[in-house]
């Protein structure tokens, strides 16, 4: 009976089990920490899914009903099965929304949903530290992933991306992020595909502790509530039969 | 305490004063029979506005306190008052959510906001009588605006308008209407102005039923809820001081 | 020497030699009579491929000196190889353009490119004739692609297609059609993939004279030239060197 | 018998002449230095015009023979006559092109062809100096306004301006501004009104010497040749008689 939001968090979840500093930070997985903060949000239930599971979590019956698949992945793209990524493909399509978080822009579902390699510029090397400051300000303070913060928020440490991020021009972009070292990129856009909406979210780097953060945590809320399909789409009610030409 | 969407339907209420076949259709004023609409669905309070009131009926104090202004006129857009195109503007800008009907294409507010002359090419003439059928096409079926309707909708009896139509571009498109006599429009257009978001719907010649008609009334409810502001907007926390150089 | 736009018109080329009415219409294949146009044209410099060809006509190296191609696919998209279709992907995110003709709308480049289905709602059975008239609508009459035309044309025989079309909201909308049976299509659809541009277009079936027709040859000579990479576009001059961050 | 593209630079033209730092920068006005940029690039022939000539040098004749108004404003928008600002938007409508640097983001013509405020926040003080480093960063490589370009260039000292910039979203976003202080800027938009093409670039102020820089002068003159308008466009086959409508 619940009108729940039905949200599956999925993360690669390989860093957490391998590397001490990550898991330090997201003992229980970077997905569980979301799940926890989505739960917190009365209207929204979430569970978790991860790549070493059976169909990496994501059978058919399972994506027929969650209305939010949040994805990061990084290191293990490739291992994700192409049927999967088929799978999620044709559900953005009828309506299921979809969250990339970061090094998710090159996911295979995220580029077979914008048809371009979605890679993006980057022109220094790090030294042995991720940490630089980004500052994320807000192009479209009107728009509902923007509701409630303020002009601008910072990450104290975060991994650069720089332009050219190559995607499609987003329907609508929310963020855009200034980076210490002397880079931009587009941080929060929007897109349609079918009947599906899409946002990608650039921060979450997993040697930073960016999904403890309550403005990105507000900001996946807010992107979940967006992206979720509508209780009556259009849809539902394609039951007409053939029609007859007008003259 | 309410939380209810506060909406003003805004009519030039000329025609049905003045000719009998339109007030017979709309005996207390297209904006009258839309506004009873709008309070029959919960979440939502609808007032009348008109022409001929002191200030139109749109007060700064009145402006300030609406969610969303639904507009129609037609022959008397020129005694619009500068002054006040300009206050909708601006509260458009802030937030308020604007929804021009048919013949408001071409209304002072409408066109401040697209920056274009709005007009259209009507390549041919009608006879007395207004009557052609049109047939709506959702040609974005997830859009909120679009929610609970079949993939298209007729009025039996409406008036034609065709392309070019001189709006920007819109952020989307939502309706496209064919005409039985070969022509097509782009009937419901999507734009953000501002922090305010701005519809366009094309139907509603004042000879014809349009108003009665249930496929019509549940667009400009989804419209209305659409562009409501958020309740929370970024408008609201810009209390910060000035910003220190970051370096 | 020349700095002509080397384009490539591919057709699944299957129709031309099994079908006698078809083979009437384009002796030498459709893409034979839309090069002969184009060569007519000074600065575009014209040639086939098709289906049956190795590599389908379309090696690495053709394709690296190729700056439009075109492409024409119906019953055959099934036939198309992968590694040629992540080939053409690849070439229009590099910059390349692609121009997708009528049903091409399904063929599997342009379905790469999109992220969508791609698909379209037929609602209405057709008897033995593919024969209804179709009227084509300039909505953006500063488009390049719209140069020379009038405010719209007609192909007195086509094939009807109908909205919802899955694809993509288009970055710049050029051509609705109207269809004497009742529908609309957005029939001129600009994307940019990568620093590719992708043009469709929607007339053109085989059992239609359409691509004898002087306004669709116009749009193609036109989307050959919008869609064709700059001379010296940005891609060229990516040699620097890591940047040093800023401080 | 000239096919060249004819531009009006119009300046404001009060800095240069009150001001020993920006008349040291600009001697004959900023106009002029644009103006001889841009009649060193061929196809292309420059003329001057500024606010204290009569009718701002703008009269409805020579209008009605540009092809791009370049406009400069800033400390005396308020003294363009509100006729001058109605007859520029009414030729972009047609088809004229419009190209607006720096601060004339809050010029008249400007902000009726936007139907926004146009303002930007800025949320620190700077000291006597203008002079902060900005970065230029090309987020859509393939645009002909970033022909030439590398994938950013720098200005050691502008002015910063900060979003959220008070526009509607761009048709294209071509540029994006990195600041040394903290702040990130939609700099180089793209937008259609009418039948005529609009281009905001944000540098320029006039302590500066921004019209000296290579790179700003290579982006001007893309920008012109982008917002030319077509030599045969629709608007000039607009000649049909009235339409009988099809059955």
């Amino acid at each position: 009976m619940s009108r729940d939001i039905k949200v599956v968090v999925w993360n690669e979840f390989r860093h957490e089990k391998r590397n001490d500093p990550v898991r330090k930070l997201y003992p229980d997985g970077m997905h569980a920490l979301i799940a926890l903060h989505l739960n917190g949000d009365s209207g929204i239930h979430a569970e978790l899914a991860s790549l070493d599971e059976p169909e990496h979590g994501l059978s058919e019956s399972r994506l027929a009903d969650t209305g939010v698949l949040i994805w990061w992945g990084h290191i293990a793209h490739n291992e994700v099965a192409d049927e999967i990524v088929s799978r999620v493909q044709r559900r953005v399509n009828q309506g299921m929304g979809f969250i990339a978080l970061h090094s998710a822009h090159a996911s295979k579902p995220f580029r077979r949903l914008m048809g371009t390699g979605c890679g993006f510029d980057r022109h220094r090397m790090f030294g042995e530290l991720i940490g630089e400051r980004e500052r994320l300000w807000v192009v479209m303070p009107s728009h509902p992933i923007a509701a409630g913060l303020a002009r601008h928020f910072e990450l104290e440490h975060e991994e650069m991306f720089g332009e050219f991020y190559d995607i499609p021009a987003p329907d609508e972009l929310v963020f855009i992020s200034w980076f210490q070292g002397g880079e931009v990129f587009r941080s929060g856009c929007c897109f349609t595909r079918g009947r599906g909406r899409v946002f990608y979210f650039r921060p979450g780097h997993e040697f930073c502790p960016t999904f403890h953060d309550p403005n990105v945590l507000r900001v996946i809320s807010n992107a979940v509530r967006w992206a979720a399909p509508g209780s009556d789409a259009v849809e539902h009610v394609h039951e007409e039969g053939p029609l007859e030409p007008l003259s």
